[in-house]
């Protein structure tokens, strides 16, 4: 929900609540609504710049003032009870002892409801407010994410889940047989440790993560136990699936320790032609401005030079995300688009959408799930609060019919959530012996 | 309130809730008290690392798992309602676009009750954490810390409070004319901008400071609006504060836009003797090792090895905080002290103390007032949950009924609670002309 909906036309829609993004009243709301819902978890995605586009596209962005997601996540904890928390934050512009730490206090926070969504920063002028002259480059950026992880995990596992014991008759706070002094030295970091927080509810938060390139696939398939995937057809996200669950088995993990949640726009109707009328207007609402701007950034090219009406000339590799890159110029050969229709695609969400009445939308998301295509979704929604509470009101009830959701929490934790298990402390095994 | 009680002992004291530090549930209430008894802000000190005393001593520090403070101020503000919430961050360990971020984003959750207490980090431990082999040295640090602030603030004005059109019919979400982009190049940092949220509620949050040497003296003189003083003798108080006043008089700042608030413990009694016995209790409580490492922090030199019935012996200068050093050392000249005396009292908390009935506090807090030692208290609590109920259920009445504390608040934000002026923006410093 950062923004609050992923079309850019989304806060010019009738009705739509046009500061929602940057409303903290807005939020809580809309938080407290999926957890109605019986949502697994609230997302707040991140960017460390406001968007790379020329100012021509950026003055219709409703992304530019929003709230830094730790902090509103934080402040969204004390207002809910049972929805996870999942918050981007960058391995390439942060320091891990703070991001170990921060995760930490949301998960305890929040009762062990947190998630990290690891990313590496595709945006290049976030690199430009942090005193880089130029981006990392794409290799670098994930060897230091690998190296990143291992130490962050490395901090959460700094106390044994029993280190302390309080008592206040000997004066003894925590027992120093229970706490490790990580000592970490490796190529992009020396961090000695211990971590300032004990080790969070959830033993560590989820770990997320979002690339789809070669080396993102590969370091979720180590690291991640949530991937958001991109969408798109059904045929290109059972490849996905299947390259990403194979790389599981060769490294021996279990198929179900990491879950593939595409991204999903959905609109809802009371009929499928009122659903598609819905999806038309939001698509008109996409100024051209927008559009050439979002076909940029997928690109990582400046592209408001090219000719409107020709096919998208070549273009070179570049820092930026690879797999947006690569996405773009498939759709573009498949089939056959000019620019300017790329553009179209681009500004009004050219991902998956399930458009149509609750009953079609639980149809197509069961078809997902039974060809093996997704384990889930990450849903979004075409404005809010309409779209919001329109899914949690009708799709919900729809799939809870089917047997194919939950119609309560069960657990407590994000983990309990998504059914993945609680990591073991690699450094303190086995509890306390008794004294 | 971090930790919740100062003095090492607090959570030893009978009826104390010994995992206070670390449980939301606690300071939720604490901070819900604070704010019925009209107290301008919740304000949390922070480390960027363990303590660094031995782990002797470090077993008995109840400070060891804490919150990260953003996170948990954050969710503070959504459970309370006017009441401010001042954090500790480090300009040496910190990156300035985080930072201003980060306070911007609280100061906006809060809707303007954020402050920003600016540190340059004493701990040499922390450094180890952020992948450093050494300590930075005092001078450097303060000399990043004044261009940290400048690069902050400059973040913070990068949109006119009256950026945003959101206007929904056009399209357009805000005024390219009313972004300033910072493009911010000097010696320690170059960092682009615009800040990608909207100008604080507050202009900017609340800057506090507590260093005490000269470098920090100046610093807080030309930078700061609140200070968190050392306490202590009433007549180095006073001089304190002619000095830090006297360098606002050269600098043509008005004297009332900096407040000097020093720390006090108050141990509240029904009977003055009442209150002496509950500090006795609390300081039989310090444990001999806490005591040797709390004087060997204060003196950035470990002083485990010392004969502790000799005097101090001569301490080298080093890199950690010079005024505790030095607070130390005129203490021990004046009273003569040994080693053991001077261990008794850092660890039982040798600073400013109000020990009392609430009449006997109100005369004391009154007259330090009235000798212009300060313009108000960092109040500190003896135990928590009594010696904050007490404080606020006695000593609060006992203020209002002399006219010298509010009996409900007036303003909304912090800087209102405090009388700080809004701070304009150095960008734009009109309002947008009329179209």
């Amino acid at each position: 929900m950062r923004p609050v909906g992923i079309h850019t036309g989304w806060w010019r829609y009738p009705g739509a609540y046009a500061d929602a993004n940057f409303n903290f009243a807005h939020l809580r709301r809309f938080a407290q609504t999926l957890e109605r819902g019986c949502f697994d978890a609230f997302f707040m995605a991140d960017h460390l710049a406001v968007l790379n586009m020329p100012v021509a596209a950026l003055r219709r962005s409703a992304t530019v003032t929003s709230f830094e997601p730790l902090t509103l996540l934080a402040a969204l904890s004390a207002v809910t009870e049972r929805i996870g928390l999942v918050a981007t934050a960058s391995t390439t512009f942060e320091a891990p002892y703070h991001i170990a730490r921060r995760f930490a206090s949301l998960d305890h926070l929040s009762r062990g409801r947190a998630g990290w969504n690891v990313v590496t920063t595709a945006n290049p002028d976030a690199a430009l407010n942090f005193g880089l002259e130029e981006h990392v480059e794409h290799g670098a950026r994930y060897r230091r994410a690998r190296e990143f992880l291992d130490v962050v995990t490395g901090l959460w596992d700094s106390w044994a889940d029993d280190a302390f014991l309080r008592d206040a008759e000997s004066g003894l706070f925590f027992d120093p047989a229970r706490l490790h002094v990580l000592d970490h030295k490796g190529p992009h970091f020396s961090v000695r440790g211990p971590l300032n927080i004990a080790r969070p509810v959830q033993g560590w938060p989820v770990i997320v993560q979002a690339g789809a390139s070669e080396a993102g696939r590969q370091l979720a398939a180590e690291t991640a136990e949530v991937v958001f995937a991109a969408g798109g057809r059904i045929e290109d996200a059972r490849a996905f699936y299947a390259d990403v669950k194979a790389r599981l088995d060769r490294l021996g993990r279990p198929r179900d320790e990491l879950k593939i949640l595409p991204g999903a726009l959905v609109v809802v109707g009371g009929t499928d032609a009122e659903a598609r009328e819905k999806k038309a207007l939001l698509d008109s609402l996409v100024h051209p401005d927008s559009g050439l701007a979002s076909l940029s950034i997928a690109l990582g090219h400046d592209a408001s030079g090219f000719d409107l009406d020709a096919p998208l000339p070549d273009i070179p590799e570049t820092n930026a995300s690879k797999s947006s890159r690569d996405r773009v110029l498939a759709l573009a050969r498949r089939e056959n688009l000019t620019v300017r229709q790329l553009a179209e695609r681009a500004g009004s969400y050219g991902g998956l959408a399930f458009v149509g009445t609750p009953r079609r939308i639980a149809d197509e998301m069961e078809a997902w799930l039974a060809a093996e295509a997704c384990d889930g979704f990450n849903i979004m929604f075409h404005t809010v609060p309409e779209g919001l509470d329109a899914f949690v009101d009708t799709v919900v009830p729809e799939l809870q019919r089917r047997g194919l959701f939950r119609t309560a929490y069960e657990g407590k934790t994000l983990r309990d959530h998504l059914g993945l298990r609680r990591p073991g402390n690699r450094f303190f095994p086995r509890p306390r012996a008794a004294t």
